[in-house]
């Protein structure tokens, strides 16, 4: 959690998130959908999806990574000015419980905003049909702010 | 690379490796295919998949993320016992250019093989159609051989 | 945050933490305290040290990430066996603004804690002289508890 | 490895190196000297001490990690102009073995060199009185150019 409120930079980043998310053609491919837009902050929800497991029949790690992925870029995303586009530099996860279950949420919050770069954090959680919740990875990922090289979001 | 090579403790680590990597609906939905497999070593190869991309048109880096996961994994069980699973404790990736490309390959390698703990190295290349190679992202993973949980290779 | 709290498995496990990190002789020499231990939980208090800048005058993100190192592996043997001892398997840090300031404080939780294998989270934050506090990095870091292998805690 | 040899921008980038580090008191503390600097590489070397260990009486990772962090910033110093300044982004490690041994010794490359961010990795490796050496550690680092911020190298 951040120090105190992002301020956009941006007043109509909601919208330019919710487009450039909607290009995103991997996250259509596997069903994610983005839920909650916010300054700093944002949530996907995904069912389970046959087509995207691992051997054992969970939830692939790398589909998992790839949500957590764009749920952390369009979180800072939200806060970066008209002008920029978002590119991940890297990102870390630690996977702490296999991705069984019904369907699963995805949250991403900016932890530290700069002019380029910009530290974000995202927990995937598993939802069973009883309800239940559990946490099944934790990312770490560092977005650049990109001007100028022909690409825009 | 490691300081020498890797005996396997199963003699059929690469027919393990080809049926559990055969599982994996993640891989056959994004047309990888697994090329070479040896000791503590594997390649993946897989074509530009439109249905993979983020907002720029590029290959998701998620995608790249995906295949580079399974790869350094299955790097990793080429070298288990054959009472052994592999699961992905955690992995990070570094993106070094956007995934454009008309295919990209994916080299993984075991840098440390332990009991319980293997320590795996990938890299992700793209190809152009003129045939040159440029590398788009490097993967280091932490790899867990899981006995007696239920779930084998 | 852990979903619920955690209950230790060694009664004398806060005598233990305080015991093994007094074996630290890196902790001494860069005159780090260990403030409070609980289960799943650890915090570190640091005063600024000129022995141990980076070039520009700031704490040495090394030593940064050492403290961190410790809290994460102690907040993690805090929740072991009485015959496990703790070693790092990896961690990443990220770093949010220069280590300038005229004291530090180091916190780490357990986030998941496994038989073998426990997860962690850490974060350091700078004090200054008016008291005003900024986050300088975050650190995720995963834990290994080891038998049998002749080391103690 | 980069894909070809790396040329610096400025000419002047061995003595900067030499100089920036020498200032990093840290590095002086625990006895760590530079040994060799070309455009994009650098190693170190620093022989056990006491003063810097874990419980068990190894090398802390710590500060195993401190120095391959100044390893890898001064690889990446080593290729910017000569307006920059070197700041870590993010770093992660990866333990292979305990850091026994008489001395050690880190090296670190670029592996992908952009105007703002460097993408680095580094080895730190243990020697035994007898001259064997043996895998301790890696790190994958991210580096960022910073220019106008009143810090210079």
């Amino acid at each position: 959690m951040p120090d105190q409120p992002f301020q956009p930079l941006f007043s109509g980043y909601a919208a330019r998130v919710r487009d450039s998310f909607a290009r995103q053609s991997m996250m259509a491919t596997m069903g994610a959908d983005l839920t909650t837009t916010g300054p700093g902050h944002l949530t996907i929800q995904m069912p389970f999806h046959p087509g995207f497991t691992q051997q054992h029949g969970f939830l692939h790690g790398g589909a998992v990574a790839s949500v957590l992925d764009s749920a952390c870029g369009y979180a800072a995303l939200s806060l970066m000015d008209a002008d920029s586009a978002v590119l991940t530099i890297e990102f870390k996860i630690n996977f702490a419980a296999p991705a069984r279950g019904h369907s699963f949420r995805f949250a991403a919050d900016v932890i530290k905003s700069g002019r380029t770069v910009i530290l974000t954090e995202g927990r995937a959680t598993s939802l069973a049909t009883d309800g239940s919740a559990r946490l099944i990875a934790t990312m770490t990922a560092t977005m650049m702010a990109v001007r100028g090289r022909g690409i825009s979001d």
